[in-house]
């Protein structure tokens, strides 16, 4: 009876704690989250600025595509177990829809992913301040042939209609989604552990180089508003979000949409006719002259045992 | 006695449950094989609407090799342990041929493969819809400085014949079968567990740099026949079928040839001659001295008890 | 009692081996130590002689970063388990002060890194001789269109203040930092198992593709004095040391900078937060429906036992 | 008694059965070890006859880099545990030099070797044979704006000096094998088990990129004398082999100099260091507070009994 009074007291105490480990938590994982979106955009403008101001002598569209690429692998391995390393609203917002994230921690996750590109954003100007002044002799243009704002954020080129750029950027972030789905179903063919992360970077290259030129695969809310919010703020004007005929809401919204139709794509075409392990393995054993299923679909047997 | 004729009964039961599982099963199978069909296009078609369209400024030749091989990557981890995420008909029917597949799923697959590369080729058409009306100038033409058909299918360079053509997806198609086989071949050095997508895709890769020029590499009737067919409806018209003399029909049937090739010059060369792992051992702790043979040979020997 | 007087006897002569054994250990570290950073700059050097020297037609600006972040893998390779193949002065200076490494080992890091570095630059000064002197005609210059001491050590972009070139090399080693201590954090998701070279290879990679353009990323003491010093005397002269308004003592002291507040970063920011594994178990079991906290959290917890 | 009568019987047949499996496992090695070479020279020599005669519109020289890179992985998956795939007569005369491959089956290698890279340069003249007259107008050279023969076998660059060549194939085999002696050494840190083949890819890719540009990177003589001979029988003429001043000899004598230099560097810097796990055990529990030493050198223990 002691032991249970103790109990109680122990809970009451814990609640407590509780309540400071929630915040904590909070911090914890908005922390990680900020500095794995941070080095994910440091190094994704970076290689967009280095090609941009290098004029072709320091790299190609290929190096803008392995910066992205590479720095969400970075990205994930600086956050991958404290915080999941989304560095993505459309990622977050579906994780939460499909319940793999609580609704509560959506906001925390959103806003870090903002404060981390922002001054991922304002590295990347300060590192090649020198570079875009000498490029564009000093004048910050959004358009034209010296334009530096899309070292930045990404603007749609200049025949794509705005109902094509929001196409163009829902498809994109299906195409993300559909696949982080699959790599990371383990009942299907997961990415191998511990390889998440460079399997998400190839993911995001392979992106950039089938569906980029559209209007620069934002595919991602943080990556774009962030930094634009940035250019706006440090020279370039509101002439940021009145570009494209106000493209800036396309690469905000639209992805939203995309990843929850990409995940659902996943969930419907595959997920929902997984197997459970006891009725397949019943079945399998009971037609295995039939011949006309595949052959290694027995691996999706679990070790589990059937009763 | 009643527990043999409870038995009985839930296999009668079993029986009527099992040709439901089997439909079950190919749609099952079906669906996935169309999505990761779908997946591996809509990447490997999307790089080539990049390059093609973008004049150079969104990627080279080495951008559509990166986007057919990481597409094929993605495509396998999308369908991997449901249907083997064939995505090609040549590998289905050489799976058929050696006894891996039940040749009942071959059209299952081959019309899942079709559909997927199908609506991938729309898909494509639609997200670069503006960016290929703004290249040609809305003249859709499969020959001549701003052809556009060849985003979609492939057509043979001028100076191809036609048997030339053949004997180059023979032989891109060998080389495909033969690198897979060896790949899963677990009594030799197989991609790691858990790496087949990644080292697939690098085969893919690999061959469209070293076997790519002289036809665009399709190797797979399923990419070529599905895309050419939208093609044809979409407005570039026969024409699609009558180009590079009649060329269309070379990478559907070649590659059925060259699958079979490849898999068999594998099986000759290499796989006939692992021994066994019985004698193996016997003879080898005979001639310890001998010296004869590789030192590395043991690793052949399987852990399995010899009687 | 003779057991224990032998002890004694046996820990005498363990003194006196020890003594000898220090000397042996740190010959041994300073041999892997040399030899990984020799081959990492073998490989890297030779990147840039071959660009540099074949004028574009063998290799481009992405070659020189696969040289280098290759060649750190083969490096890591070479050194791995027996120096830990730091190659870089900013790393055991970092490793030194967050008390991985003795203190009294860094001398002789540094030492055998700047052997390795300043041996290869005349490797590949004799392999490309021919080539280096057909390229400039003879003439050894320092900067101009001919320049070629650029193949051995680093030099600012003309744009670029020294201020600005000493933050440059701050954040490029910063960020070398951060993601290495990521990439070995096994509380967090490291590098797998095996993989680390190939990681910290791609690592670098990324760096050259994003943060190179201004000062062609040396982020590295070692890389950059010793072939600096080789230049010098080969016959490049006093002039490496005075071009870029005495550039050369920036390479050297930003990185130590930039290697420590990179490191204190991820500290700060991620590893001080990870949980202690007994508090963070019972919180969870606590507060299993509050739901606020990512559901992944959980992977956190190492399976000890908690009193 | 009877048991052991039995034995001798067994044994004699066992000898009888011995001879015959010693054959047959030459047979069985060197067919793995030709079709291996086989397929990382026609992937590797394609990429060539590709980047060549496409004048730039398929692949660029690092699609060459790309081509031997991931070839000599395929390679190494076709003949992996079968012959361990050296496909480089300098690989198998070091394994020979350094006891890991019996001498009686260096001629077995090296002749596989060569019959098998000449076959791929017969495979790879038939698949580009139009491309190649396409691109020379049917006039085979050696040398000259359009010559061919440097598709199949590598010619010196025309500043190159015949010792100087000499020297640059002895780096590059030496380079090679150190690595690959890395690789390979279990008490170090070597590639991950399974991922050898893309592993040693990679390196033979990092040779190509950065030790190529002043003869083509042959650093094999079964690579470089089998298309060799081809050409002199397929069209060139005698003019293959005294081409560069005779340059023919070069990279088949070098590698085997630089080969054994290389893994005996590899040896004297770092294999022959390694400590007995006892004593070095003894050492480390000794000097616990000694500091000296880096931390992570005990990851060397094996876990075996010390007495």
């Amino acid at each position: 009876m002691i032991w249970k009074i103790f109990l109680v007291q122990e809970h009451g105490r814990s609640r407590k704690l509780s309540k400071i480990w929630v915040i904590n938590e909070r911090v914890r994982v908005g922390l990680a989250e900020s500095l794995s979106t941070y080095v994910m955009m440091v190094f994704g403008l970076g290689s967009v600025a280095q090609v941009v101001t290098g004029r072709g002598a320091f790299g190609e569209y290929l190096s803008v595509n392995l910066g992205f690429g590479l720095g969400v692998a970075m990205g994930m391995h600086i956050g991958g177990r404290v915080s999941g390393a989304h560095m993505n609203a459309a990622v977050s917002f579906s994780m939460c829809l499909f319940g793999r994230l609580g609704w509560r921690m959506l906001p925390v996750y959103i806003l870090c992913q903002l404060i981390g590109s922002f001054l991922a954003a304002g590295t990347i100007y300060s590192l090649y301040y020198d570079a875009i002044y000498h490029y564009c002799g000093g004048n910050l243009t959004v358009s034209g042939p010296k334009a530096t704002a899309g070292i930045f954020a990404t603007y749609p080129a200049p025949y794509l209609s705005l109902p094509a750029g929001f196409l163009d950027q829902v498809i994109g972030t299906a195409m993300l989604l559909l696949c982080l789905m699959a790599l990371s179903d383990q009942r299907n063919q997961p990415a191998p552990s511990g390889s998440e992360p460079i399997a998400v970077g190839l993911l995001v290259l392979l992106i950039g180089v089938s569906l980029g030129s559209n209007s620069g695969y934002a595919i991602n809310p943080s990556r774009d508003l962030g930094p634009r919010i940035f250019t706006a703020i440090a020279g370039w004007g509101p002439e940021v979000f009145r570009a494209g005929n106000g493209w800036w809401w396309v690469p905000v919204l639209a992805p939203m949409v995309g990843g929850v139709t990409g995940a659902s794509i996943y969930k419907v075409f595959v997920e929902l006719h997984h197997p459970s392990p006891c009725e397949h393995r019943r079945e399998i054993e009971d037609e295995a002259e039939e011949e006309a299923a595949p052959l290694d679909m027995q691996k999706n047997l679990s070790p589990e045992v059937c009763v």
